[in-house]
């Protein structure tokens, strides 16, 4: 099945949504992965059907003529429905909602009229915005009074939800116990530096990880179309892709197929930082269009309302911005809570000061005022709206240091104590927390950043940005961060924000939002097999025997990105003829090493007959001498 | 200065070279760097000028509105005199031969009246190459009846070589011992694992860690026209690149401009891997037109010369490719000497058998012949010929493992024993060397591999291939690898041999090959910044002082690759103003964070300033309170 031609590119055009009439039309990317198939494991009842993609591989071709069967390949696939043939996509209606069902069941929400916040029902009420305006927009869902709706609070009752059944059969790929101790054994033991990995993911190991505050499930019951996840260092690493327009550029439509173009190539959650015109229209399209959880950063709205003027923000508009995207279905907020108004003057003899967004605006607020950060002051009541939706709180690091000069610096660990003071804060109210790291790091300062977070937020998620070893690299600074990013996620980071070759230069576009994703992949599963992720190495494996035997369509399709690969496969033998000869145009047809080691592999073979010939001799001989050196025997 | 714009692009064209009349004509890539100089820095004698690079930068602008200069930052350089608008490069006639003073100083070579090697002297006489031959080819030089020129037999008299002291001003970018030590209090202690970095390298440092066997300067006395380099890792961690035709791609002048093409993004060393025609004029044409020193496999040839057929191989026909490649002015040879009998059949249950083309030669010599390796077996006689030019033995690592789970077994470290076997006879001679290694490692088990290496090898330079941390990214494996490579230089590997984009797919193509360097470049300065290489930290922070203060042409101009940044840059913000702003497309400028800092600094300045003030009153206040509290006083 592996030879079979890739299926033709199927698009779903948003032209008749006409969300913009001055961007140009764009197409959502919805071709399947060749030789691929999308398939549904069912879990305990039929509406659990976790979403995963099989790669199908082309048989071995013995020496004698006969074939062995390859299994296919499951991988941990992040594009939703979007590469799912039988689905029907329309963005103008968007996803379907999947989990709607066991929201419902736990009769702990209620729909509401209209939108709570203020600012969401005049953005309604503006008629300028209806050629924007998301049209099939759901009504808003909230906690019933006294209720408290997080995977966190149903954990800790001991409650194992569908969604984290779910996202025990998909950390697992669906394999079986047997598989996975098979494939346990062929791989390499890890290095874990303490985290208990276990061999299978069950619902009860989800359940109990989520109780202990370790893991987090962004699950906004606003998002009821995103497919479920976990953040966790006992989890897969996971990868975040940040997108969203600026006041410079960008619209609507590009924001919706960054996001299904993210998630095309292996984007786990998708941070939406929009900071230009319109963003909460861009925030409902991607929302409604996202099979993966949504982050945002609520101050840069926030910032946004009060016309750029930090000074000018106050909690109370924050308060309605937070309502508002929460009632939107974000599923986790970046708070910078934790720069404190002592903690800003550490910072001004760095030699990058503070390079967070929301950490300067908290930071210009906090000196303006001489009072404490409003997020800080406000910590509770925040909490409050969050158990509400079941959003997550991403603890900002508003303080991470922008330079490899200003690496580890006190500024930097004094947030990071505060972070960890309010994460047991928001676990007090049963709210699922995880915490933002760096950032610019060298390489033998960042397992200390992994060893304090752990320390200071009681083992609550790390998800770092990078960090980038070294500055002097802009243009390809998804790579100097991707070596951080691999190292950082050994060492237990539970997900790494990527970095596109356009940082500190401009914005990214698809291609770079391509890279940095592929990059980004890279750093995870490196992480994972150095973890010893029960069966990270298969895939591996599975690339490495296609590798050795030839099997070129197999190793494209194997691929993390298999046009690439196919692509540069083909720049210098690009014949049909060349994907099944047993060379490439690296050393040619007369000199290929995996050529002669195959013929080693064959001698050896007969070596080992023979040797084993040898042995026979040898034991006939010993019973021979056994029984007396005698020739004939009596029957 | 950093904003005169870019100068002229000066092409040496090799039209007249006429060196095949099938490719079409190429350029060299001599374009000097932007807002960069090319400096020399004289050594004790005239005759020693050290070359580098030197970037300008734009003055910071105060908010008084005066400038404050910022100094120029050197950069270690390995473009040779390509990069120099006022030499003339003839490519016809080659570099100009340095070192060639030096050695002759010594009296101990003679000049050859021809060559020695057979082979040489058949592809002289034959007319049909007269097109593609290298005209003005100088005449062989060898050592004395007697005579040892290696840099380790000087170093071991206790001879501080010109060649040492080069490098000394080279890896200290020429700063005096006050910059060094200003260098050094700017940047981060790093953590060296057992390395022995001297804060200052002076020339008896080179001279003692080359007699010790940790460090070697690749310099046939063949190839006077390179600039003499140290690879060990108590210096800077050091680049490969490899070029090459293979049977199926890629022409003489091709590989020509690969060369220099590759030591402007970064080449330390280039190794030819050529394995179709000509291979022997090919090299000759690099050797004489590259700054750097030359590797080869000597086996790749001696497989040609023998059609390919591995059983067909002498001692004889290789002993004659090594005089005439060391005749010819390669500075490093691959010799796959541990390869041995009993360690082939311990890679037959591997998942990729053998990767090493070069070991799969020898394994399949081995068992077709049931004989040891000839390599190891006249391997003293090797070391005859090696201190004869003072080449530098590179032992392959023919075993090394070509996926994730080959990873360290039995049969990499059996031969990375032997290898540690080989150098002490190799070092009885006098013989410099250093060791290859992989290849396909996860990232937890990369150390381990540094640590054999050093306990096996008597701390002899290492030089590894990556390692790749993960096999399932083919199109990205110069990624894959790269985080092995940063890590593996931080524990202390010397030299990282790059991997294109192209690795396992296909021959790499200009781009590629600077796509693997930017790449590696990066992982070494990375490594650096870890081991904390004195002022290796000085790039970095001037980039970081750059970006803070918004010197956009500053930033551009101080990346590893400034036509890249640049053009990054301008995709959203084209305009020159735009260069000046101080905001970029990624925030807009409402929301740009560095420019909040700025204000924050300004803030925390006057807060400074108050409680100077406050401190000033006060210590009046005590002065006045010790003074009995009188207000007048007798003067």
């Amino acid at each position: 099945m592996s030879n079979t031609p890739q299926q033709p590119a199927k698009n779903a055009k948003i032209t008749d949504a006409n969300i913009s009439k001055t961007a140009s039309v764009d197409e959502l990317s919805m071709t399947p992965f060749p030789a691929s198939k999308k398939i549904y494991v069912k879990g305990s009842r039929d509406d659990i059907q976790v979403a995963m993609r099989e790669i199908e591989l082309s048989p071995t071709k013995l020496q004698d003529g006969k074939e062995e069967h390859n299994p296919p390949v499951r991988v941990y696939d992040t594009s939703g429905p979007y590469t799912d043939p039988n689905k029907d996509i329309d963005v103008r209606l968007g996803l379907s909602p999947m989990r709607e069902k066991w929201i419902l069941e736990r009769s702990d929400t209620e729909l509401l009229e209209g939108f709570s916040s203020e600012y969401a029902n005049i953005r309604e009420k503006n008629i300028a915005l209806e050629g924007l305006r998301f049209e099939y927009k759901p009504k808003p869902r909230k906690a019933r009074e006294g209720k408290n709706v997080t995977q966190l609070h149903y954990a800790r009752q001991g409650i194992i939800t569908p969604e984290m059944e779910y996202i025990a059969i998909r950390e697992n790929l669906a394999l079986s116990e047997a598989e996975l101790e098979k494939a346990v054994s062929e791989q390499h033991p890890g290095q874990s530096f303490g985290a208990s990995i276990p061999k299978i993911i069950t619902p009860e190991f989800v359940r109990d990880e989520v109780a202990r505050g370790r893991a987090v499930i962004p699950n906004n019951i606003n998002h009821p179309e995103s497919e479920p996840m976990i953040i966790g260092r006992n989890f897969r690493t996971k990868v975040n892709a940040n997108i969203g327009n600026s006041a410079v550029t960008s619209s609507i439509q590009e924001e919706v197929e960054k996001t299904v173009w993210a998630t095309r190539w292996g984007a786990d959650t998708v941070m939406d930082l929009s900071t230009g015109d319109n963003i909460h229209e861009t925030r409902e399209w991607i929302i409604r269009n996202s099979s993966v959880p949504i982050g945002t950063v609520p101050i840069y709205q926030a910032l946004e309302k009060c016309g750029g003027v930090a000074e000018d923000l106050t909690w109370e508009l924050f308060r309605d911005t937070l309502i508002e995207q929460a009632e939107q279905g974000v599923d986790y907020f970046t708070i910078h809570a934790g720069v404190l108004l002592r903690y800003v003057p550490m910072t001004a003899k760095r030699v990058t000061g503070i390079v967070s967004r929301g950490g300067s605006i908290m930071a210009k607020w906090c000196l303006a005022h001489h009072k404490e950060n409003f997020l800080y002051t406000h910590f509770e009541e925040i909490c409050a709206i969050m158990k509400a939706y079941d959003v997550c709180f991403s603890l900002g690091d508003g303080l991470r240091p922008g330079s490899i000069a200003d690496a580890n610096d006190e500024a930097q660990f004094s947030e990071l104590r505060t972070l960890g003071e309010l994460t047991k804060i928001a676990w007090k109210h049963d709210v699922q927390t995880f915490i933002e790291g760096p950032g610019h790091v060298p390489m033998h300062m960042i397992k200390e950043n992994m060893e304090e977070q752990l320390e200071h937020c009681g083992e609550a998620p790390f998800y770092t940005l990078g960090p980038l070893t070294t500055d002097i690299a802009p243009g390809y600074d998804h790579f100097t961060s991707g070596i951080g990013a691999a190292l950082i996620g050994w060492y237990g980071c539970a997900m790494l924000c990527y970095v596109t070759p356009k940082e500190h230069l401009g914005l990214p576009n698809k291609d770079d939002v391509k890279q940095g994703l592929i990059t980004y992949k890279i750093s995870a599963h490196a992480a994972d097999l150095a973890k010893g992720h029960p069966g990270a190495q298969i895939h591996d494996n599975a690339m490495s025997k296609a590798r050795f035997e030839f099997r070129w369509e197999d190793q494209f399709n194997l691929a993390l990105d298999p046009d690439t690969a196919r692509a540069y496969h083909d720049e210098t033998l690009p014949k049909d003829s060349a994907k099944v000869a047993h060379f490439c145009s690296m050393c040619g047809p007369k000199f290929c090493s995996m050529k002669i080691s195959q013929d080693v592999r064959d001698y050896a073979a007969e070596q080992e007959l023979a040797k084993a010939a040898d042995v026979g001799m040898q034991e006939m001989s010993e019973k021979f001498k056994q029984d007396g050196s005698e020739i004939y025997h009596e029957v």
